[in-house]
């Protein structure tokens, strides 16, 4: 599968490389993750980050915990529980975790190992599968707002990033962008700079360049204005976890944005494949757990010199504490549908239940 | 009044020093600006910022200018109209300016000099004294709340710097604060970092530290996520223009928080001297023109290295543009009430004319 994905992929020993998120766009470098521990230290400090690819990346973790493992299952169990915990909130972690250790039949020998890894490919290979199917019906969505409201250009703005660095191979909220601009139309993106990892301004912004797409950085202050001002015809963001009443946990920052977007009638989608669901809980506020990073990502940035060169600076003085909080929960009021590999659903119990009842 | 103000003052030369607002909190330095070139630079750079001061800072300069202009009123005249037009979002700005040029007569001469000195004093001490009552009026609401919900401690978020670097000479939204924590009230405030600028970050952190009031820095994208969670119990901040009709345009971003903070019932209070409304207007989404600043603002950041050398850093690739809307403009429904010196009105045409009746 070399070279098959974009941001992670095994290399000719089986050892999974990944794209360093860190250092994007300045630094376009890899990490090869050799065993579990690695693994969970490449989640925890987002050398991998996003959704789908922390799901993808832990299920190959899990693969690189059997080789250290064999004959030792209960090791398997810890270090597969460990990559089940190095993240609290994007339920595909979980999900892709519990489908590797549940092949397992509480065995680990040379020909499980390889059955791993070929499931951790199937879950990456489904994953591919679905977001081409998002990437169509948001791409839908997007024709008909246009034909509806006779536009030429079409403005969208996005939160974080939830591209191919996001979810295998083409993103979720993303998907339905490049897949726009497949079929020829004139598509502008607002980029969220999403503070304070800044993933919306180092990578949304990267992946769109590469790609083509013209698109604006702007501040997560923005937003709002935009849409008071008409220049903002849909909102999209990708999805941590989905409750089975459509509350909406994502990249923090997002339910402002929703707020904005339902004060000025402008359609707010969540696009997501149905690993971010969470049909075990019903209320996000309450029941998703919001991780708590280090205050240092709100204190320190990263970028680059005059002369090029990668830094680090501190922007917050030594004797004001911070604090980071990674997600927040949109309520599933202010989300106009979903947009999924099975279709578009409203955000309510209803619609969720409707589509996904064989799951739920 | 050498030393009476603190983020400006005349020299002995009768010089206006001004606090480098540019450089805070890493460094302490000042600018002296001697003529009206050097004020309208200080304005733009934002080396002064902040409605209030930035009205201060304009007087004092109209009085810069009509030293150079002793017996040209013509020349005079020029000046001041191209300091009235360096920032286009506040109306303080227009305000002093216009209040200042009454005066002349049509004549500069040594004796007019002298009186536009004193006029610029004059604003400045009527700045202070509406701000003691801001101050007074704000923490009268803080107390009635904790006595209404049995409150210990008071937690209250603020966007971007309306403190006494942005107006003398205690503030408008940091005013209840200081005089709050006189009062023994324990306080702690929520300090949006406030990005393009970290206005938040750089000044209203710096303030607080210095008047020892416990803040923590988020993210401008965290404060919803608070709110959701009964962690904020009110939301302050300042104002560049309120319109008759109490619409507030403010540092971008605070229309978000508005809709944050009544989107889960918390009370969200704009601070303000009379002499930030616009009577003139009503509607401030189309009537309040926004000001766009440089793409730089968005595209570098400013900050301390290892070493504790500010350095300067690239975030934004070069091949993504950015944009930098300056203001956003929170519609009156969303706002509680304002904090004036004469005392709370709502932010309703009728609570402003009710109470301002004489200066509309």
């Amino acid at each position: 599968m070399l070279g098959k994905y974009k941001a992670f992929w095994l290399d000719e020993d089986d050892n999974l490389v990944v794209l360093d998120q860190r250092v994007l766009p300045f630094e376009e470098t890899t990490v090869t993750l050799t065993n579990a521990d690695e693994t969970i230290e490449a989640i925890i400090d987002m050398t991998v980050r996003g959704a789908g690819v922390i799901g993808n990346v832990a299920a190959f973790g899990v693969y690189l915990a059997s080789r250290e493992s064999i004959g030792d299952f209960l090791k398997f169990q810890k270090l597969a529980e460990e990559i089940r915990a190095s993240r609290p909130t994007a339920v595909n972690l979980m999900w892709a975790v519990d489908r590797m250790v549940a092949i397992t039949e509480n065995r680990i020998d040379k020909n499980m190992v390889e059955l791993l890894k070929n499931e951790a490919i199937k879950i990456a290979d489904e994953d591919c599968e679905r977001t081409e199917k998002i990437a169509k019906y948001g791409a839908d969505i997007i024709e008909n707002i246009m034909q509806n409201r006779h536009l030429k250009k079409f403005n969208i703005l996005t939160h974080c990033n939830a591209g191919w660095l996001a979810i295998v191979d083409s993103g979720t909220a993303l998907a339905p962008i490049y897949e726009a601009k497949k079929r020829g139309i004139d598509i502008h993106v607002w980029v969220d700079e999403t503070r304070p990892r800044n993933q919306g301004a180092n990578l949304t912004a990267w992946e769109l360049s590469k790609a083509g797409i013209e698109h604006t950085v702007i501040a997560d202050n923005t937003g709002g204005h935009l849409m008071q001002h008409n220049m903002v015809e849909m909102v999209i963001t990708g999805a941590d976890r989905v409750t089975k009443s459509g509350d909406t946990a994502n990249k923090i920052g997002t339910y402002l944005k929703a707020l904005a977007s339902y004060d000025n009638d402008i359609p707010f989608y969540v696009a997501l494949p149905s690993s971010t669901f969470d049909f075990t809980i019903s209320d996000g506020i309450y029941q998703i757990p919001i991780e708590i990073r280090s205050p240092d990502e709100v204190k320190y940035i990263r970028g680059i010199d005059a002369n090029g060169e990668p830094q680090k600076l501190q922007i917050v003085q030594d004797n004001s504490p911070a604090i980071n909080y990674g997600f927040d929960v949109t309520p599933a009021r202010l989300i106009t549908a979903l947009i999924t590999e099975r279709g578009v659903c409203s955000a309510t119990t209803n619609g969720i239940s409707r589509m996904f009842e064989d799951l739920i």
